[in-house]
């Protein structure tokens, strides 16, 4: 029986690892996933498994869709500490009227990939975290099909290694503005948030909807409505949840989003 | 605006509901997603996000796959309460000596439909978790693309609504024994060890391989692992740390398994 090398980092791409795969003659690239901490003003808030790509992205995101800040503001500033051996800690600084607020609901999250919301005590604990309703815009026809049909070429990193996920922010005639990838769809849907929230603190207008790569589940739904996004679109299939989550929260949700076709569920 | 209507039940099958498009003028069937509680002789353990069906596999699966079991025979039994508004409840009911393990690891978990290993307090419980080294069994040529030929038509919720994972038990030459199907790929994997363990009770070979609709994530290789099963194949591709889960844990590990092709990565 052969065995497998280690896994060699790529030079110049940390979301990407070459392997050997075993009885393989030449060498393989796949998708990093390791874990990334997140402290605010020095308190340990969470760790969650992810691809080292558009980290900052991460960290703001995750901190609004998390509900640790109410807007892109009190973010004063991320460290990126990529030295230790462990995993990457992204060290968040924000204001000190949103740590007085935030210690109210300190959570301890050791969350995965596929998690969106781990470490909640309780079902309770997750229907607190309610956002505003919202007001989706309209969308004009074939703004969807613009945007599943612009999606995969923009898959850059996936391209590479297959087995990502993409978050797409679009205008709203589903015109592709930027893309976020990572190993899970949740990740992916947080660094968005945190892209579009610092694009709109720049100028950018914060009208349009979000084209996801993955199954609707319903922590996509919470995330978009806690960033005050009041759209969302996928290419496969909705869960129950999803579409009571939707509905519940007001965010229009579209489901098998493909050039010919799209269902609205909610 | 149309507003969607409230999902229905579908008559005779809880894992799937009816729902009306909005702007639609036929019903379409989506897989449910529903909080399933554990608890573990009347203390609470876990609560994650499942497609109610097969839930005797799915706890002594989750059971075993998470160490609150050695074995299939330390379950007496689990008691399904599927009256409560707010999701199902699994009571297992467990062995006073295993009783005595287990309280001295008691997690908290609000698990979501992708994760495999939430609401432990740090990285370090995690790897705390490691099973015994395996000796994975020698697959005959041609095993690994008969399973994943027979993977999709066995996927029978799949094919009503989209969106749901499988994980299948393989004779060692890749004839499909049994499959289990939930909205989270953990969840499917963790139904699947729950009915092998009880095929093995009942007589049944231990000797196989697990087959999975999904990309490869290191709680899958994870899970397998901690159920004695050596090794795990999957359709899509691999992350980086589910190939050094694999390579640290014994685990045979194959990727991107379609009908023309495998390879294999541990």
């Amino acid at each position: 029986m052969t065995t497998a090398l280690p896994p060699l980092p790529l030079d110049g791409d940390a979301a990407l690892l070459r392997v050997r795969p075993v009885d393989g003659d030449a060498d393989e690239v796949v998708a990093v996933e390791m874990p990334i901490a997140l402290t605010v003003n020095g308190i340990s808030q969470a760790v969650m498994l992810g691809t080292p790509l558009d980290l900052e992205d991460f960290a703001l995101g995750f901190a609004l869709s998390e509900g640790w800040l109410a807007h892109a503001g009190e973010l004063l500033d991320v460290d990126i500490d990529d030295s230790r051996a462990d995993g990457i800690e992204l060290a968040l600084r924000i204001t000190a009227a949103r740590e007085q607020g935030l210690k109210l609901r300190r959570r301890q999250l050791a969350g995965r990939t596929g998690c969106g919301l781990c470490g909640l005590e309780s079902l309770a604990d997750f229907h607190a975290l309610r956002p505003a309703r919202l007001a989706p815009p309209t969308l004009p026809h074939g703004a969807l099909a613009r945007a599943a049909a612009a999606l995969p070429q923009a898959q850059q990193l996936n391209a590479r290694c297959g087995g990502l996920h993409a978050a797409a922010w679009c205008a709203v005639d589903g015109t592709l503005q930027f893309v976020r990838e990572d190993i899970g769809r949740h990740n992916a849907l947080d660094k968005l948030i945190g892209a579009r929230a610092r694009a709109i603190r720049g100028g950018a207008a914060a009208e349009g909807f979000v084209m996801m790569s993955s199954r609707a589940s319903h922590e996509l739904v919470h995330k978009a409505a806690m960033a005050g996004i009041g759209v969302l679109a996928c290419v496969s299939a909705p869960s129950s949840l999803a579409i009571a989550t939707a509905q519940g929260l007001g965010v229009q949700l579209w489901a098998f989003v493909r050039e010919a076709r799209a269902t609205r569920y909610a």
